[in-house]
């Protein structure tokens, strides 16, 4: 086993790898589309400063979604959870045989015996709390979520994606003509890509260097992809 | 309780609200981001044709990012898998005293007495495979994950970003004035992010008003910012 949740240590290693994992979620998605946005719009060959244009309002679209949608997101899961704390403390208090049923099962799924299952039930629900926190945690699968972590992770995220999507923009920036300010932005943009793959999958513990591969092969089709469509039009 | 996973006719509720999930994130999104760019080009001044031409390249980069992203992001999720399963049967089988303290630890956690956390631990740790799955489930919080879901599921949300997108672009594609064709794309989009949003937080079990109204809002802050950004440029 990895991981002890209530090792202080451990808390402060688990919020700075969230917070890494933000980056780099917000990165790599902000690299990816403003890079085929602009590889789209080179593709139909339009001028630099129009790509800047879209760029940023896209990168402003994109980071304010991602951002905001995400803030969004954890204060539904807050509400989420509370729904079902609240059910859960009824249900308890109304049909405490079928719950207690419920506790039964699960320590019959585990693969204890008929006495160990009477027991363990019989000593979870002696208190409420700890009966409706088990039925929460482990039947329903719903961890306590942590508001304050919802909005530095939406913002976290958002500035990322702002920070990457400025890589595969900067090109157009200084080059007028589109076709070259793309062929420096491709560059860049598929290396910093690999970077963020590979310490993504570094942190997953999943083989680094494939990872950095899958990830640079998403932004590297959706651009071409892109630019093929934008040609054709 | 509301969930039996071992129930066949709510296994196939689980997959089918699991697909109407994948349709409803693809479209939120593919309604969002690709409205926030139109507007922000709209914004710039820029005709309709150019509008069109960013809109479908944005459709394209984004759909390819989030459904092969999604999709890779399942295949990793499942090597993550086999490599703590590994792990997890290494350890077992190395260092069984330990693994067996984590057990008990779990055990005194729930609030079980000291009589039946040692009992409960001898009869998880009497079968390997038992032992081990509890461990990966209940200690690093891992469920098994569906290879097929993660295909699935990628290729739903690509196609629903891709339809979400079509929305807010069409106006584009009838009315040459882009000023024209924002507005009706502003009313047409909102609408359908209010729908989206309502079904969504119905589905989850939160309040589907304020969760209509929330996702609305994401899409109107978003075109909004990317309106005046471009303006300003």
């Amino acid at each position: 086993m990895h991981t002890h949740p209530h090792d202080h240590h451990n808390e402060e290693h688990l919020e700075s790898s969230a917070v890494l994992k933000d980056i780099v979620i917000g990165m790599s998605d902000g690299l990816t589309v403003p890079f085929a946005l602009a590889a789209g719009l080179s593709g139909a060959a339009a001028a630099s400063s129009i790509i800047l244009i879209a760029g940023i309002a896209e990168i402003a679209a994109g980071s304010i979604a991602m951002g905001l949608g995400g803030y969004l997101a954890g204060k539904t899961e807050q509400d989420h959870y509370n729904n079902e704390l609240k059910r859960e403390y009824d249900e308890v208090e109304k049909l405490p045989e079928r719950e207690k049923q419920e506790v039964k099962d699960f320590f019959k799924q585990i693969g204890l015996s008929e006495e160990v299952q009477n027991k363990a039930t019989e000593e979870i629900a002696k208190d409420k709390k700890q009966w409706v926190d088990f039925m929460m945690k482990y039947e329903l699968g719903l961890e306590e979520p942590d508001p304050k972590r919802a909005a530095k992770s939406a913002f976290n995220i958002g500035v990322s994606y702002i920070a990457g999507g400025i890589i595969p923009l900067s090109p157009y920036f200084f080059i007028n003509n589109s076709t070259e300010a793309l062929k420096i932005s491709v560059v860049a943009t598929l290396i910093c890509l690999f970077v963020f793959g590979y310490f993504k999958s570094k942190m997953t513990g999943v083989n680094a260097l494939s990872g950095g591969i899958k990830v640079t092969l998403i932004g590297a089709v959706a651009a071409a992809a892109a630019f093929g469509i934008a040609k054709l039009l």
